[in-house]
C-alpha cells in the first residue's frame, strides 16, 4: 500500500486538502475477533494490516498526513492514536456518545476547518487501490470547482441489500433495498453508496445550515462543551440529514473492487482457501471439514466432521456459528 | 456416594480384601477435556468428581482404605497420588510402559499378595451403587471359598458393539462382536464384560502360571527391575491371557446402571439438557442451537444456528466436532 501511494503520489500530490476518517465502528459483527473496545476497524487478519490502517495508507499521498482526521469515539481515541502514530494526536477526535453519522460529520467538518474535505469510513476494503486514487482526483477536482457535495458511486456487482443505493441520473439516494429492490435497482444502473462524499467545508456547512440546523452548534467546537452539546444532539444519519435533501449532488462512479467487509462471510472472499474450502488463520487442525471460517487466536482449534461454521476463539470468547446465521449475531449479545 | 458407603458398610465390612483399580487410560477419546497427562480416569464433569475416584468411593467400605491399589502407568503415579490422598502413596504402582492388562492384573496381584482380590477398572459409571455392592458381596463370597476367578456380568441394555460379552451358561467370554452378533448376544442371554472380576490371590497366580507363563516374572516383584522385565513383555490383554482359557470361571450377573463411559457421546446419558437438548457446562450462551454437548472450560462458549456438535475449550485446545463423527477422534492425532 505504501509502495503504491509513493510511486502514484505524483498524480495528485495533495489534491485534498483535508481527510475525515469516520470510525465509530461497534464491534458486534466481528465479535469476538473484534470487541466494543476494539471495533471493526482494527480488525486485523490473516497477516494483514487493520482496516482503519489501510483506509489512511490508500489515501497517503492525496492528503497530507497533518490534515487526515479521524472522528471516533472517546474511548477508542488512545486506541486510534497508538494505531495512527503518524498522525497529529490531537488529529483524532473522539465523540462523547454515539449519534449516528450526522453529528461526526459536522463534528469532522468543523476539524477540518476549510478546503476541500473528504469524508471516508474506517472499516472497507479496496481491491484496487491505484482505480480508488484515480476516482478520488476526479471527484475532488470536481468538489474543488463548485459548491456540490460529490460521493462516489460504486459500481455493484450483485443485488446487495446490504448497502444503500444512488441513482447517478437523478443524483437521489435511496436507502437499503429488498432483494426484489435491489434487482431493479441493478437494471437502472443505480451505484451503491460506499460513504465517501467530498465537498469544501463551506458547502459542508451551507448543506447543514439549511437542512439539519439542529447539528450546526458543532461547528463551533473545539469551542464547546461537546458532552453537553452531544446530549441534546439527535441521532441521524448524514444521508438522512443531509444528503437525500440536499440538490448539489454530483456522483463520480467508481470500480475498484469495493466492500464493506460487513461480516465473516466476507472472509471467503478476502482470504485463501484450502483443498476442502477452509479459510484458516492460526493452529487449526482439519479433518473431513470443510467450508469452515477457522480462525484460532488463542489454543489449537480442531474440527472433526462439520461444514459451514465460523469457528473463532479469543483468550476471551469461543464462537461456534453456521455461516449461514452469521448476519443474527446481535441475538447472542442480547443473552 | 460417601453417604451410602457408610449407611450401607455394616453389610460386608471388608468383604473384600484387596482391591485394584486398573487405571492405564490414554485419553484420547475424551480429548481435550482428557489428555495424555489427565486421562479419562482424571475426568471430573458438570461439578461430579473424577472418575477414579468414583471408582475408589464405590467400593469404600467393602474393602479396607490400606487395602486399595491402583496400576497405572509411571507418568500418572504422582497425579493419582494427589487424587486419592487417602490411599498409602505405595500403593499407587507406575508400570513403565503400556503392557495392556495381563501385565497389569499380574503386577497388581502380586501387589495384593493374599487373600480375595478384586480387580475394577477405573473408568466406567455405576447408577445404582447399592446395586454394585451387592452384587460385589455375593462375588467376594464365591471367590472367598472357591478356586474361582468370579466375574460380573452386565446385564445388557442394548446390542452393544462396544463391549465384549460373556456366556453366563459356558462360562466363555465372546469379543466385541459387530451388531448382527450383538443381536444374538442378547437373545442368548449373554451378559456384558465390565472388566470387574475377583479371586483369591493363589488362584490368579496359578491361572497365570497354567496360561500366561512369561507374565509370572511380575510375580517378584517389587524384587525386579520392573522397566527391564517390561520391554521383554507380551502385550496381551488378561481376557485373551487368561480369562478366554481358564475352567473355573463364575458368572455373577449385575444390573446396576453400568457404564463405561466410552466417549462424550455418555454426556447426553449422564447430564441433565436445556430444552433445546444441549449438554451445557460453563459459560455457554447458545442461541438456535440444539442437541450439542458445550463444555467451556476456558473461556465462554457461544453457539448460533448449530446442532449436534461437541464444542469442548480448554486452554490448550478446542474441538469442534459432529456428534456423529466423535468415535473418529483419532483421526486428529494423527494430524
Amino acid at each position: 500500500m505504501y509502495s503504491i501511494s509513493q510511486k502514484f503520489s505524483y498524480m495528485a500530490k495533495n489534491c485534498i486538502d483535508k481527510a475525515v476518517i469516520l470510525a465509530g465502528g461497534s464491534g458486534e459483527r466481528f465479535w469476538p475477533l473484534s470487541t466494543p473496545e476494539r471495533p471493526k476497524q482494527f480488525l486485523r487478519v490473516f497477516g494483514g494490516e487493520s482496516l482503519i490502517r489501510q483506509s489512511v495508507n490508500r489515501i497517503l499521498g492525496l492528503v497530507a498526513t497533518k490534515d487526515i482526521f479521524v472522528v471516533t469515539s472517546k474511548e477508542l481515541v488512545s486506541a486510534t492514536r497508538k494505531e495512527l502514530p503518524e498522525l497529529p494526536a490531537e488529529n483524532i477526535i473522539g465523540e462523547p456518545m454515539r449519534r449516528d453519522t450526522g453529528a461526526a460529520v459536522a463534528l469532522g467538518v468543523s476539524a477540518a476547518k476549510n478546503g476541500v474535505v473528504a469524508f471516508f469510513p474506517s472499516d472497507q476494503m479496496v481491491g484496487d487501490t491505484l482505480g480508488f486514487r484515480k476516482v478520488l482526483m476526479k471527484a475532488a477536482q470536481i468538489a474543488g470547482k463548485q459548491p456540490k457535495i460529490v460521493t462516489i458511486g460504486i459500481k455493484p456487482t450483485f443485488p446487495a441489500t446490504g448497502f444503500g443505493y444512488i441513482d447517478p441520473v437523478t443524483k437521489r439516494f435511496v436507502e437499503k433495498p429488498d432483494l426484489k429492490h435491489a434487482k431493479t435497482y441493478l437494471k437502472k444502473g443505480f451505484l451503491w453508496n460506499a460513504g465517501i462524499f467530498l465537498a469544501q467545508a463551506e458547502t459542508f456547512r451551507g448543506a447543514f445550515a439549511a437542512f439539519a440546523p439542529e447539528l450546526k452548534t458543532l461547528f463551533d467546537w473545539p469551542n464547546i462543551n461537546l458532552s453537553k452539546v452531544y446530549t441534546a444532539l439527535p441521532r441521524i444519519s448524514f444521508d438522512f440529514a443531509v444528503m437525500e435533501k440536499f440538490r448539489g449532488i454530483e456522483v463520480v462512479p467508481g470500480d475498484f473492487g469495493w466492500d464493506d467487509v460487513g461480516s465473516f462471510a466476507a472472509f471467503d472472499k478476502y482470504f485463501p482457501h484450502d483443498t476442502n474450502s477452509n479459510v484458516r488463520e492460526g493452529p487449526c487442525t482439519v479433518v473431513d471439514s470443510s467450508g469452515n471460517i477457522c480462525v484460532a487466536r488463542s489454543a489449537r482449534i480442531s474440527l472433526l466432521g462439520v461444514n459451514n461454521l465460523v469457528v473463532i476463539t479469543t483468550p476471551d470468547a469461543v464462537l461456534v456459528a453456521d455461516k449461514s446465521r452469521i448476519s443474527e449475531m446481535k441475538k447472542l449479545f442480547k443473552k
